[in-house]
């Protein structure tokens, strides 16, 4: 049964040196090219995926006393999907069946389970992207970058952090203690590794995959069982997921009922009965701060890892690439049409304008720039379908609307055009003085920014870390051509618990965290009571028990 | 100012050298030896020690509003020293205040002021083990080494665990992302440990120094400010500690206000007002379950880390050595008069007799024999004076008496003689049926065992291990001769996430647990929701913030 820890061996290798170096390494390529996953992978991936549409999906053996899914594309049509679902005492109870056989498997064992179901989800990106497309709104470049090989390192990042933690203490040591010129006590002891119980992953709409994956295979190495709850809107990624697991743990002759899925619909869902229930152990939770709140409090366990919302921001002090940064924040605004975590908000832009290396710009001529940056990059209809995909929840166009009247429109958020059906925004930036925090101290999620009138730097700097602070946020931006001021906004975000990127221009953006190297989420302000990538995420899922016994000296 | 780092360098060497094997390693020797500690360390420890006893005890520049001090030695008479005291609002903005200095101390700086402060303290052992003794009751030799060395031991745990996690991630690195035959975007990314805020440590009356000082060290290796907040009945021996840390803090040039002192008196405690000031950010408890539970669910911080109360177990099922289960088994109930987290409590027998090297033996006889064991130990006075100490709370004396009625007299408690002034007892054994589980199955903090008559073996392992599992134990013992049924017994045991002794005789005991070896509590029951003494205790402590800019490739 080792064989497949011995199989990919060497990547769990790479991914240990590279978390350790933090340098740029990927197992998985993101570039969705046929040399690298076959000539037919694009076609074979999309027949897969339209082969699930307008039917059962297949989880042989799951529990099930109904079928349930309502998936609707943000392009426009129904998936017709549907999924067995079971209430939460099935699911738990399931789950506890299969749990004694996983807690007792070896961490090589389990971790090379692991390995191979994210080595046959990156077989399947293509399919995956798809799925990912078609249930965020994603456009299709982005849905499989972050729904598949983005999504799968981070997963192997979760299993190699995993693998460490759990090897850390041996199996077995023996404890010699002298006695002066007596006999030593000799005493032999023995650890394992004790699984929490049961882990509930509850997916978020917009990244379902790239979101959970970190907790899912995190408690999934250390020996708990998984209920996968999925966004009742994007079902079919974690479905997908699940499927692959179950797959992997019945051909190494363990239950497939390890990994079960929590599928619901919007209305009914199941998710408050799984949070309290006195079974579930550790709970991972990505979506907003009002339910993330609620699972904190209601939660029967204490083991609750979140990744909720926050406001992120930019502060433009000054830059010598006048044009390089509106266009990368250009970029930052329209991907994904701003349904990112890490996606900015506000702007914040002294009221006296800035230097550049086009000479002085004021305020309004810095807010026209990144405009009519914005309109630039969304000039070509193909390209902005690409970046900007469509709009996941239909609560986020109306919020668009709402925002409209919060400011001096800058530019206006409209539809794509070329994507008839599809439920699209470009972003709408509005101006505002510092002293309008009602407009822009609120979380807008969505394609919706605002450049914000301050009297320096300073000021935005105070104001985003403050605000950081007070409500969270995972990513900030800085343009500053002073290392003396960089330095000061770098201590201010870091006591804040943002993760800070300074003079971005060029294919790199505030957005992207890239796996083995950013850590996503501080833990450390109120976008998050965890980062999703790091030691202390994975070391509590488990705990370690000892028998000791006196041996002959 | 990385002197003391570099100072104690090899000592953290094999610190970390020593968790990793988990074999037999001590920095600090706990035999009081002349030859170790100094040919007159003892009598200057005392001299010292009593120089302290009625007068006002000096922590310079301590916020103070008022004097406190009722402590009473359980040896008979009062300590009269008098501590400055402040509310929890003066405290919190003194801790806030000295924050920004140790926030910014690096980890080089910060871990080696943390060894320093535990090398000051094992030179002053003697001075601690009669602090220790006379507020916990502990005999000298027990006070010395748990007060002492085996504290500091603990704490140099946890300062090897703060660092490892510390420099887990580097400082600095570059990461390179090719771009084909495109210029590789190349970025530099910094990475710095962001303390939490302000940590509380709650000390507990029975062991002041070794409950705290693994959350102590571990938050102030971190770089958070402390609050001690020492159990109103001994404070002396953690505010010796806090007096050292503020020595060492002051000497390298840091506030001193890094560590304070939140000494209180029983009745006019300030715990709950630091509990629940908004500001602490971080809690370490030591204490009963009852007031755990209020601290889990008032705590304005979600980061509390708690060592309550549990029963602890012990199962007989056969022994090839009657005489050396006896005289182990009555150590450990004698050893401190019982007042340990990790004392035995139960011992179930089966009822219808075990196997032994001395042929059969009853349910009777075997009780009678831990009774015998227990007489024969205690049989001189200054034996007995040194293994039990005294009793701490004058609460402990009256549940002796109230648990007289429960069961079958097999051993009665008695005060010990000889030690006038003093308030002990030594251990009750009470015969009762597995049925009588109202009797048995409540936690009896102090010199109260139970002998329980069980069907065989099996059942005494799935009694003592269910029982753990709702209420919590720290520690289970097993006498077995069948490998087997040691292995049954392991599984029961971890899974009810307790660590197990087996067949202990001779000179190591269930009570004990080893600095570097043995994990002390697991976490994963309700004697406690985190292990005192591993990485999962530290990594939260601290998060890791980042910024990052592009550089030319």
């Amino acid at each position: 049964m080792g064989d497949l820890f011995d199989r990919h061996r060497t990547t769990l290798g790479a991914a240990l040196q590279a978390a350790q170096d933090r340098g740029y390494w990927s197992a998985f390529p993101e570039v969705p090219s046929g040399k690298v996953y076959g000539e037919t992978a694009k076609e074979d991936g999309l027949s897969a995926y339209r082969a699930r549409l307008g039917r059962p999906f297949e989880l042989p053996g799951h529990p099930g006393m109904k079928a349930v899914g309502q998936e609707v594309s943000p392009y426009g049509f129904a998936l017709g999907i549907t999924y067995p679902a079971a209430d939460a005492e099935t699911l738990v109870a399931a789950s506890q069946s299969a749990a004694p056989a996983w807690a007792g498997a070896s961490p090589e064992i389990r971790v090379g389970v692991c390995l191979e179901i994210l080595a046959r989800l990156n077989r399947m990106s293509f399919e995956m992207a798809n799925a990912v497309m078609h249930t965020t709104g994603q456009a299709f470049a982005m849905a499989f970058q972050a729904g598949g090989p983005h999504a799968q390192d981070r997963g192997l990042e979760a299993v190699a952090y995993a693998w460490a933690e759990m090897t850390r203490t041996p199996a077995r040591a023996t404890w010699v203690k002298p006695q002066g010129k007596g006999e030593p006590i000799v005493i032999e002891k023995h650890w394992r590794i004790v699984p929490r119980g049961i882990s509930l992953v509850i997916g978020c709409q917009t990244f379902p995959t790239w979101n959970s994956y970190p907790g899912l295979f995190a408690s999934l190495a250390t020996g708990n069982t998984l209920i996968v709850k999925p966004h009742p809107g994007a079902i079919l990624p974690l479905a997908l997921t699940v499927q692959v697991a179950c797959e992997v743990l019945a051909e190494e002759g363990f239950p497939a009922d390890i990994v079960l899925l929590a599928a619901d619909e919007a209305g009914a869902e199941i998710t408050r009965d799984l949070v309290q229930h006195p079974a579930v152990a550790i709970i991972d939770y990505t979506g907003s701060n009002a339910f993330g709140d609620w699972v904190s409090e209601n939660a029967a366990t204490r083991q609750v890892y979140t990744e909720e919302a926050g406001v992120n921001s930019i502060v433009i002090g000054a830059t010598d690439d006048f044009a390089g940064m509106c266009a990368n924040i250009a970029f930052s605004l329209s991907l994904y049409s701003g349904q990112m975590c890490t996606a900015p908000q506000n702007i914040y832009v002294p009221r006296g304008g800035i230097e550049t290396n086009e000479g002085p710009k004021n305020f309004d001529a810095i807010a026209a720039g990144v405009a009519a940056a914005v309109d630039a990059l969304l000039s070509d209809p193909a390209r902005a379908a690409g970046v900007c995909g469509a709009i996941a929840n239909p609560a986020t166009l109306a919020r668009v609307e709402a925002a409209r009247g919060l400011g001096r429109l800058v530019r206006d958020s409209a539809p794509l055009t070329g994507v008839e059906g599809a439920r699209t925004a470009t972003p709408m930036i509005l101006a505002v003085d510092g002293d309008q925090t009602p407009a822009y101290e609120e979380e807008r999620f969505g394609p919706i920014a605002f450049v914000i009138a301050v009297e320096n730097a300073a000021e935005g700097i105070a104001r985003a870390a403050g605000l950081a602070h007070r409500k969270g946020a995972i990513t900030a931006a800085l343009y500053e051509t002073d290392d003396a001021r960089i330095a000061a906004a770098a201590d201010a975000f870091a006591a804040a618990g943002v993760n800070l990127s300074v003079n971005l221009t060029g294919g790199i953006f505030v957005n992207q965290s890239a796996a083995f190297s950013d850590f996503h989420v501080t833990g450390a302000n109120p976008a998050g009571n965890a980062c999703l990538t790091d030691t202390a995420f994975v070391a509590n899922r488990f705990r370690v028990a000892m028998w000791r016994r006196p041996m002959a000296a």
